[in-house]
This record gives structure tokens, C-alpha cells and sequence, in this order.
């Protein structure tokens, strides 16, 4: 086979056959293909768009490009939950306790930030003592223990999709709906999940940046689910503005500390609580959304999703005395306060720009190969809707680079966007789609 | 400024401005973009396209690239001749000496073969002792001399438009209009042309498969020669099958020689001549196109023609006895004829597929570091109208490679189309763009 005659046929805009995507899958991989004619098929791809049956050809090639791990010996409703990426996203540390608090397992692999969006592994690791790399033996062992482990992917868990997407990265073709869909469920396949809930952000701090396109790539994902017998049920989700008060690893630990005391901001509670009354629904363990809902909140009140918590860090070797006393984590050298400069309303923050900013001042990586400053970021004091005064905080900018300060509490400032007429709440669930 | 954005701009189809054009230009010419970001953004213009102004921009980038040469020393009226490529297409090599026979200065760097389209160097390189490769300077004194100097691209001109066509070529990305517009104009600005007739193929064996496109391609060539102040004009010729009967670089040469002795085939004339007399008429030299052509017949029929080439060649440091006797240039080893298996007239000879075959055999490049066998390719023994006879050939395969002789055979069996109804001739010229 000829990858020139592949790429052409894309660039045509005609059918890949399953043997043509196999090809270019497993010899791009093997690196038999250069990256030059693969950015070009993928590029291709970004504009013209995959059929159905491309995507799942696609989806399949990358699942069976590396190992694949084997979670029967958990059970036959490992329920998993993914999101397509956010600003101050941490539902996935206060979500996952709640659940193993009601008994069902949680075996979840989760991956590092990139851009502007954060990632749980790093967020996890700035609890001293942490560990996020651990055999996959151990893994299993930990869920069957204290039913729960949160690592990072550890296993050789879908190599191409890892190469298609740094390359997606370098030629900006990270927005394609058959290449985010097939991305996410090859891994989802590769990691053994048999049931997901999908966490579908939409908004200026996401990938889809309106309904329609959140729509078109929930029901994407719903068909690649069938087609791998994962259940799937995909809840879309509010991403215009950060979600809480957060922004950075150390700091949104310290916010998920406080939401699995049950001190939770408002949308943060509306994502768990949606999220997590599916999550119950597909494991079996009740059918009503409402009565899921009040077994979420029992968790929480009853302080067992945090034990469950505290019991998932001590098993992964870190210590809770920082989760105790949180101030025992650190502050930044600088926390530089962003003053209103007018009297109104909030009537929207800018979570792209939120992002970007955090990760200019030391919370996130550019490229792969950066390193995170744990407890840079960003602490926003206002949301939307909220009054403001003139001189008042709206955020909290956090750095060790003093350079960047004053840059960064700038833009900030212009992330907001004040008005004087009254603000109608945003709806944070935009849909659910089963 | 950052090379991802100018690709995402391109991927969603919006236009570049020169800025961005010229720092793609720059840095992937510097080699500060890798290829797979270059890749990216040729696929996404080889789809989206390009707007009239982006077009501009893109060719003068590519010409400031590198050298530019100044034929001043030659006069103000030098034209040069372009083809947009094709099989057995031995015009340069008649035409050039005519024109320089009617004092016409002839100052022309040509390209060598890529694919299944010839290329005029490498049929002057089969004249022994034929240097291709000589100084600017002494190439310049060449046509003062003698009024003619036909050689390869000796000067570092347009690097830039080298290093995008490789990239195309490896990604299948040659076919679009502003990409093969761009590329031919940058090198004709930088050589310092000020008339050109260019000659785009249409049919089987060209880029451009139909009329429409051809006259597209035309139209945004003039365009672009108004804008570099050379003096265009396109003329549209049939590809649909092989130029003459010889394919082949030997085989062209000999069949050039014969040319140049006015036994030329029908359609080789109608192409000479019309390029021929729009070439005078831009010298200055008549505005009536059948005088001029009636010229072009005088040049021929007192062997002037043929003595220009033969000063030519000499002052090149070619040996003209191999041209007085054109068997000294030897013959491949195996010269199979391809028999017909049905009686009938020939209606149609597929110019792509002796293209692909006379590379097969040795006389052409898949990749730019293949060696060419300079005697192999093919002889037509027919060409469409043509009546043919069970056991008559159709033409012969000339190669030294003994394992590709019967393929080859088979396959140029398939390139003849043959029907018993009347075929009507098809026109060689098909239209001028002035």
C-alpha cells in the first residue's frame, strides 16, 4: 500500500477502507510512515471529516495499537467517566470518592494537562507522597482494597492515538470531532471499561465550542460505545466559565478537599450530582436520577465520600496531613489580587482565558516536555452573577515568577466582563444524552 | 508569529495575509518550520484554496527565495517557454532552435523529470558530451554568442518553490491551481523572463484534466505574470495522448532531430507552430499569427531550424555527429513490440499510462535520486484514427531491464482503446489565453 495514494483519496474527500486505516495506523506508529505525510492525512481528515465507519475503524486500530488491560477481576460494572477537558475541571477527585463510597469500583486512568486545559495526574500528584505510577497489578489490587485507585496510564495504552495527538497538537488539529471521539474511546477500549459516563464540556473553555458541535461529538461517541459494547451515556456540560473557584493543582486540590466536605460552589455540585447519578444508573445500583442524587448527598453528609478520599490517598502512598490542614501545601510566593476598576455585574469570565493564564504563570505545560509549577494558578473571587464594587477582588493571580505577575493580573482583569444590566444564570447541564 | 495559527487560519479557510506568507516562506525555506507543520498547511491550501491576493503573495515570496538573474545582457524581449508538463513532450527542444533560427534570443533553464512527465534536461543530457550544467555567466555568453542556450537550473533559484514541490510531490498534493501557478511564476520571475508563452496541457497526461481547469490555471497565471510584468500568454493543449511517437529520452532526442528536419509529426507541428507564432508576435517580431507561422515553415524547410540546433549543441559541448547519425546513440537492449489483438481503429491512447510505463522501464524518476536508463521508453507505431490489424504493432517497449519487458507489454496493451466506429480526430490546440 501507498500512504500518497491514502492521503490522496482523504484529500478527495472519498472513504478510507478499514485496510487503508489499519496501514497508516500501524505503520505510523512503527514509524514507517513520516510525520510529514501523516500531518497531512490528518489534516485531510480535519477538514473533510471521517464517516461513521471510518471513525470506528480508526477508533479500533488505535485500540489494538498497544496493550490492553483486562479489569474482570474487578467486576463486570467497572464504570469509568471522562471529560473532554476544561479550566479548573476537578470533578474527577471530588466525583470518584463519592462513588466508591457507595460501593461501586472505581478504576480510573487519567492523563496529564496540555494547553489550557488541566489534567488530574498532575493535579493528584501535589499531595506529598502521591504516587500516580504504579504496575498495573498494583492498580488492580488497590480497587479490590479499598475499592478505588486514581492513577495515570501507566500500561503501553494505545501508542498511536499517544503519536496522532502530539502530532494534532503541532499542526493545530486538535478540533475534529472523528479525531477527538476516536482518540478518547480507543483508550476507553484499551482500559477494559465496560460502562462510561462521558463528560461533555462546551463553551469558550472547551474544545466544542457550541451545543450543536457537543451534540454531533456525543453522538459520535455514543455509536463508537455500542460498537465496543461500552454503555455510554454522555451528560453535555457548561464550560463558558471556570468551574469553581480554582485554577492550578495545588489549588484545586485544596477546592476538592472542601467540595468532598460537602462545601461545594454551586455548579461544581450540579456536574457531580448529574454526573455521578449516571455513573450509579450504570453500574445497576438504581434507576430513579432523583433517588441517586439524595444517595450522593447522603455520602457527602455523612463525611463518607471524604473518608473514601482519604483512604484512596493514604492506599497511593500520600499523606494526609496536607489534606487535614491544607495550608500545610504552600501558597505561592506572589498572590496578587485583580481589582474591579467598575461598579456592576459579572456577566461572564473567559475560561480559555483563565486557562491560558494559569498556565503563563507556572500551572500548566505548553509543550509535553514542561514542567508544572504545583501551586501556580489562579483563585477567581467573583463568578457570574455576582455584584461587584469598584476596587474590590475579582480573582487572585498565584506565581513563584514575579516577571509574570504583572502580566498576567492584567490579562486577567480583562477575562472579565462587567455589565450593569441584570445577568441571567447560565444553565451548567445543557443536556444528557443516553 | 506562530505557524500554528496560520495553519488553523487556512484549515477554517480564511485568507493569509502577506506576512504570514512570507514568514512560511522564510522559516520552512530556512528549515525553522519542519516539514510536518509545512505539510499541514500545503494539504489545507491544496483543499481550501487560495484567494487571488494569497496567490500573489506565495509567488513573489517563493521568487525572492533565492537568486534572481538579470538577462538585461540579452536584451528586453526575452521569452521564454513554459509547459505545465506532459508525455513524450519533445517540444522545447524543436521549438527553442526555430525561434533562435529567426534571431530571436533563447535564453531557457528547464527542469528535469519527475513522475510520469519527461523532463527537457534530461533528454539533452543523452547527447554525448551535452553539458546541462554550466555558469550562469558562460550561459548568458552562450546565447550572445549563438542566440540560443538551453540548459538545466544552474542558479539557486526560488529554493523555496524546491523545497515546497518536493513536499507536494510526497504528499500527493500537486494538483491545485495556486500551488502549480505559484511554482512555475516564482521560477520565471527570478529568471528574469519578460515574455512567456506557456503551454497547459489538458487531457489523461496533464495535471489538468479538463478544459475548465486548464483555463482556470491559465487565467490566474496571466494574472500573476500582469502583476510581475511578463507578458503572458497561455496556450491550451491536448494531452489526452502522447506528443509525437517517442517516449523516452534517446527516443525523443531522434525523434526531435527529425522534427527539427521538418518530418514532423501532425501533432507536434500544430503545437510547435502555435506556440511558435505566439512567441514571435510577443518578440515583437509580427502581430499576424500566419505569417508568423509561415516564418516558422521558412526556418524548417531551408534547414535552418535544424542548423541552429546543430550550433546549439556544439556550443554546449555536445558531439553533433551522434546527430547526423542518430543510430550512434544506440538502442536498448530489448525492443519488444506490442501486437493488436483485434482489428479496428484506434480511438484513444491513455498518455498517463505510457507515462507510468516508460518510468517503469527505466526512462524516468518515482523519487528525485533515481537514475534514468536514457534508452529505454516506447515508440507509438500508431496513433488514434489510425487503422489496425490483429498481429500489426501498436508500438514497441524499448528497456535494458529484461524482468519489466513483459509487464510492460501487457500493461501499454491497456493504454489503447480500440473501436470499430469512425473516431473522430480529436483538436490539439485548444484554446489561447491572451
Amino acid at each position: 500500500m501507498d500512504i500518497r495514494e491514502v492521503i490522496s483519496k482523504k484529500r478527495e474527500d472519498k472513504e478510507l477502507t478499514k485496510n487503508e486505516i489499519d496501514y497508516f495506523v500501524r505503520e505510523y506508529t512503527n514509524g514507517n510512515i513520516p510525520d510529514y505525510q501523516a500531518a497531512a492525512l490528518i489534516m485531510a481528515i480535519c477538514i473533510r471529516g471521517m464517516t461513521a465507519e471510518e471513525i470506528k475503524n480508526l477508533t479500533l486500530a488505535m485500540a489494538e495499537s498497544g496493550e490492553k488491560l483486562n479489569l474482570s477481576a474487578i467486576g463486570n460494572k467497572v464504570v469509568d467517566k471522562h471529560s473532554t477537558g476544561g479550566v479548573g475541571d476537578k470533578i474527577t477527585i471530588v466525583l470518584m470518592p463519592i462513588i466508591a463510597a457507595l460501593g461501586i469500583p472505581v478504576a480510573k486512568m487519567s492523563g496529564r494537562g496540555l494547553g489550557f486545559t488541566g489534567g488530574t495526574v498532575d493535579k493528584l500528584e501535589s499531595i506529598p507522597g502521591y504516587k500516580t505510577n504504579i504496575p498495573v497489578e498494583e492498580f488492580i489490587e488497590n480497587v479490590n482494597n479499598v475499592g478505588i485507585s486514581l492513577i495515570g496510564q501507566t500500561a503501553n495504552i494505545a501508542p498511536a492515538d499517544k503519536k496522532i495527538y502530539a502530532l494534532r497538537d503541532a499542526i493545530n488539529c486538535t478540533k475534529s470531532i472523528p479525531l477527538i471521539a476516536s482518540s478518547i474511546m480507543s483508550k476507553k477500549i484499551a482500559l477494559g471499561a465496560n460502562k462510561l459516563v462521558l463528560d461533555i464540556t462546551v463553551g469558550s473553555g472547551a474544545f466544542m465550542k457550541t451545543k450543536q458541535e457537543a451534540t454531533n461529538l456525543a453522538k459520535c461517541m455514543k455509536k463508537l460505545g455500542e460498537l465496543a459494547e461500552i454503555e455510554t451515556v454522555c451528560v453535555l456540560t457548561n464550560m463558558n466559565e471556570p468551574v469553581g473557584y480554582n485554577i492550578g493543582n495545588t489549588l484545586e486540590i485544596i477546592e476538592a478537599v472542601e467540595c468532598l466536605k460537602n462545601n461545594m460552589p454551586d455548579d461544581v455540585r450540579e456536574i457531580v450530582y448529574n454526573l455521578g447519578a449516571q455513573m450509579i444508573k450504570l453500574a445497576g445500583r438504581g434507576d430513579d436520577i432523583n433517588q441517586n442524587i439524595l444517595m450522593i448527598e447522603e455520602t457527602l453528609q455523612s463525611g463518607k465520600a471524604y473518608q473514601k478520599f482519604l483512604e484512596l490517598v493514604t492506599n497511593q502512598g500520600g499523606d494526609i496531613s496536607y489534606l487535614g490542614d491544607t495550608q500545610k501545601l504552600g501558597k505561592a510566593k506572589y498572590v496578587i489580587p485583580v481589582l474591579a476598576s467598575e461598579d456592576g455585574i459579572i456577566e461572564h469570565i473567559d475560561a480559555e482565558m483563565c486557562g491560558s493564564i494559569s498556565v503563563y504563570v507556572g500551572a500548566g505545560r505548553v509543550k509535553k516536555e514542561d514542567k508544572i509549577d504545583s501551586l501556580a494558578g489562579i483563585v477567581l473571587n467573583k463568578k457570574s452573577g455576582d455584584t461587584v464594587k469598584v476596587g474590590e477582588p475579582l480573582a487572585y493571580v498565584h506565581t513563584n515568577d514575579e516577571t509574570k505577575a504583572k502580566g498576567a493580573v492584567e490579562n486577567l482583569k480583562n477575562a472579565f466582563k462587567i455589565t450593569n444590566k441584570k445577568v441571567k444564570k447560565q444553565n451548567i447541564i445543557l443536556g444528557i444524552i443516553k
